[in-house]
């Protein structure tokens, strides 16, 4: 049994996809950060970043085994169930690449465009700016390796895929409106509708209630 | 041989010091992003995100492998010489949580407030306090994993540690000024001595020259 604490964001919502996609046994613990509930020193012992989601595994080797990090989570995962995530050869390489890029790129730029254009108290022109453009130019790479492959690793749907969904997926929800300068960008809207197609994903997507 | 690509970032300098640390056959392509040389064609198809580092490893199983994100560098290249990050079990999901922790949170927050504090042609304080607030929190974070354990992963030195060394080191370098607010982190600086006393971290430092 893997316990799953998170809540219903981008990053949280990786785990659970994941969860979904590999057919694991898990539970739900719903960490309400509208409420501050990732303060919570029985929390704070699993994620030591006050951040969700974490995962605790008590079925793995060696006793119970918890993971913070989205993006260790998906390896963690991926690496148990033998799914997702090729063992090894230029295939993993390319997932984990793609997967880095989203913790690294994607994820943190659109955050940090969703708090300067959509929740700051004062608006900040030069900022917006400087995060919509980035953000428009990591979606812009994004569309032009989708031009080049069905997926971000090549042919085949992988945790680098999860890990971008929700991320990508705002550029045509809650950023759509600070986005609104960006070029048509058609491979990212065929990817987002194939991998938006998938149960596991639409389950993934709704986790917590 | 490996090629790395790479100028002299803390993103740059992961990838040398890991090369430095497992004594890889390896030669320097310097990229000067100065002059904007991480937008030529010839590094695109080696970067589709135009950033340095990046590699190509052309004794790779397969054939010529390029591998950009230096967190999957840091990856692939502990899993090619079986070192810096243990193959399976507990002690490998550790080092990736850290991993992951510092390329999502603590080398985008840092680098953002290289850029409020130190280089925005508007002085924006909202976005400075945002970016120095966030950059401190994480420190902390990582300041009270240092209390627990000589090395972000546990017992060990691992790729965590080669990640967040020059991002944290910054902390009383280039960001000093900005983090004069910062308590103390005695665990931190502990650390900082021990991981830039490495030869291989000295060697690493300075690549490119």
């Amino acid at each position: 049994m893997i316990d799953l604490y998170t809540w219903g964001t981008p990053n949280g919502h990786k785990a659970a996809i994941m969860l979904e996609e590999v057919g694991a046994d898990y539970r739900v613990k719903p960490v309400d950060i509208s409420k501050d509930e990732q303060f919570a020193p029985d929390f704070l012992r699993i994620s030591p970043n006050n951040k969700i989601p974490a995962i605790v595994d008590h079925d793995a080797d060696g006793g119970p085994l918890s993971v913070f990090e989205s993006g260790a989570i998906l390896v963690y995962l991926a690496d148990k169930f033998g799914q997702l995530l090729p063992a090894s050869g230029p295939g993993r390489y390319k997932a984990l690449e793609w997967l880095f890029w989203q913790v690294g790129g994607l994820g943190p730029m659109l955050g940090q465009l969703a708090f300067f254009a959509n929740r700051a108290p004062d608006k900040l022109p030069p900022a917006i700016s400087r995060f919509t453009d980035e953000s428009i130019r990591l979606l812009g790479v994004m569309d032009k390796r989708l031009g080049e492959a069905a997926f971000l690793a090549g042919d085949d749907y992988s945790v680098a895929d999860i890990a971008c969904y929700h991320w990508a997926l705002v550029s045509r929800e809650g950023l759509r409106d600070a986005l609104a300068d960006m070029p048509d960008r058609p491979n990212l809207n065929r990817w987002l509708d194939a991998v938006g197609a998938r149960p596991a994903v639409q389950k993934g997507m709704k986790i917590p209630n």
